[in-house]
């Protein structure tokens, strides 16, 4: 069988749903044309490749390229001062009062050109790469206006042409609410549904929101999924986070792909959630940068089969976390995911969390030859480890 | 004033003691001959400098080079699937019953040439360079055998042969009880102070112990710097990690260079610190790997005005912790300590934690031209992320 690219002499962790654990393969090979994976599995059992170019992974680890499901990328200035006056013994209030918050990140994200927004998440986004990363998605939400909200999609979706990644770009106008409608949130709603999700039809994959009380309610959430539903988009959420209003069971209702955070998930959210097949997306890097003290409900939501992902969100207030090798080790430390939960998690569940587990999260035939190649000896050091990148190779495509 | 190199349009963090906070310089000059710094300070201040090489730092921010003075950085294999047993809820009888713990790492400890302890700790020595890292200190302890002990300390040293870096190699026989001395710690501590220590005097800088319930008591500990002083040999101290045996009050008793955990020291321990000088060395990783709940008394420490250090702890069973920049933000995050005591714990107080602060620590004329070369805004986002490196250039006395 005549293939371009063969990759040969490698261990997989293919992370195929029909296989237990993390799918391994002992001695496997991938064949590869174009950008495609045309066989993924164990030498013993492959035809015999004709391949163009052969990489012999010397015994080396391949996992389905890292997927980061839920990340703020895009952003204009950082949050560093506001987090030293808080360990300074400043009060939220005195920070607000020095412009701090999510309305400084507004503020500088509005000023920035979309040349800026993408010159600033360059690095960020190098930074992960570099761990293997292979799709990202990227949320707006920081522009909190149609102008803002547009230019924010479109510099996510242009890093997907100054880097070799998959984006998935996600519209979050209902993300805080803007200065101009302090005490109208239902006018903002209504910009957010009749003129935003309109006009970013084409540009996101996706609509999320935050459900919070220091965010938006139910019933104004209810209203930005009925129109992302008018406008074809799926939805995902910002749900149980900081107190319980019961999104990730809105979220289910909506068939939203995802809810996220769900460290104050009850039981009537996780059976809404399995029911809908709505991947719970779990945070770890906020989780420990706000030092929240209540974990998400992990063996409630594995008893009821709710598919779990683990993502960054990167983003400048609540977790500058760069580096998906170090969510992992956060979700395995802190809220005690298995080694094999937190690699399905930024891999095949986080595929799912994207509405594209046809196309990646996993080495099977007809899949896009994303691929991470490891030097490691066994997969739990992508876990164990702290601050060290133990990355190869990363595939994306086919090609480097 | 001729001198061969001049690192210009700088901001210094230069950590001088004599100045409050970092010792900010706007606008500053480093100028610098042979390894030494002959200048460092405000252009404005600075002489007419006659400079064979000029290096335009273009506004970056300069700081020494980050120290870490606690690391168990030699070691044979890892512990990642002890990790991941225990995940899956083994037991830790279990997992000793399946060969995992501390003798785990010294049986292979054992089993490996210096040459393979080196080649195996190079790579985690580069992940923490390529984040400016200039001084580290390497115990032993693994060994827990003359000749292992010589083996892993030898290995030590070469590390500063095989990479532009300064190593402070440590003597920490007193670290476990070696099988062979099973049901005899003292038998053992006769072996550590009559024959080890007269053996590494010439190999080691400082000698150390781990004062626990599962390590050796204060007697023990005490016969041990008292080898040590007869050797000329200063010591530091693992104390007060998961119990309070007085220990720091021990290594103070003893002029210790430092004693390191501490989450249960108590008040005659900080007071008999702060007298002797003593520094307080914080290891946030392990903190965080354990998931230990109680905090070092941080304020007490202060009040005191005891020297506060920050260490990665680097170590496969309890720290596998390769990033100074992310110590750094687990020291805020999880225990508060300001921006400028986690930049001042990784630079001057952990020179201090190593007795070597009339050399490193501070960018300061007469100490080695040690720098590392930021891209960024302000110290704080030195803190601020989590495993994001803006790292610009590292020197290492005057040269990359
Ligand atoms: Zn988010
Ligand atoms: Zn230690």
């Amino acid at each position: 069988m005549r293939v371009e690219q063969l990759w040969s002499n490698a261990r997989l962790a293919t992370l195929r749903g029909d296989l237990p654990g993390l799918g391994v393969m002992e001695d496997g090979l991938i064949a590869a044309t174009g950008e495609s994976i045309v066989y993924a599995g164990p030498r013993a059992e492959a035809p015999a490749f004709d391949a163009g170019t052969v990489h012999d992974c010397a015994g080396r680890w391949i996992t389905p390229g890292l997927i980061d499901c839920h990340t703020h990328l895009v952003y204009a200035g950082n949050r560093a001062r506001e987090f030293e006056l808080r360990l300074a013994g400043a009060s939220y209030e005195a920070i607000a009062r020095a412009g701090g918050g999510i309305v400084s990140t507004m503020t500088a994200t509005r000023a920035a050109s979309r040349e800026q927004l993408i010159a600033e998440a360059l690095p960020r986004l190098d930074a992960m790469l570099v761990e293997g990363l292979t799709t990202v998605e990227i949320k707006s939400g920081y522009g909190l206006s149609p102008a803002d909200e547009i230019k924010m999609l479109e510099a996510a979706r242009a890093l997907g042409e100054a880097r070799r990644v998959g984006i998935a770009a996600t519209f979050l106008g209902a993300h805080a609410l803007p200065p101009e409608f302090a005490g109208d949130p239902d006018g903002y709603v209504d910009l957010v549904c009749n003129e935003m999700i309109p006009a970013v039809a084409g540009l996101a994959d996706a609509v999320d929101a935050f459900c919070e009380g220091i965010g938006f309610n139910t019933d104004q959430v209810r209203r930005v999924f009925e129109a992302a539903a008018a406008h074809g988009l799926p939805v995902k959420l910002h749900a149980e986070q900081l107190s319980n209003l019961h999104g990730a069971a809105l979220a289910a209702a909506f068939g939203a792909l995802s809810a996220d955070h769900l460290e104050h998930l009850d039981e009537a959210g996780i059976d809404a959630m399995a029911r809908a097949g709505t991947v719970a997306v779990l945070l770890p890097g906020a989780f420990y940068f706000t030092r929240e003290a209540r974990l998400p409900p992990i063996d409630a939501l594995r008893t009821a089969g709710v598919p779990i992902a683990v993502a960054t969100d990167c983003n400048p207030g609540t977790s500058p976390l760069t580096s998906p090798l170090l969510a992992m080790n956060m979700a395995a430390t802190l809220f005690r995911l298995t080694v094999d939960e937190c690699i399905a998690g930024m891999t095949r569940e986080a595929a799912r969390a994207l509405g594209r587990l046809d196309t990646i999260g996993t080495l099977e035939p007809g899949k896009r030859c994303d691929l991470a190649i490891w030097d490691i000896k066994e997969p739990a050091e992508l876990v164990y480890r702290m601050g060290f990148n133990p990355l190869h190779a990363r595939i994306f495509g086919g090609r480097t």
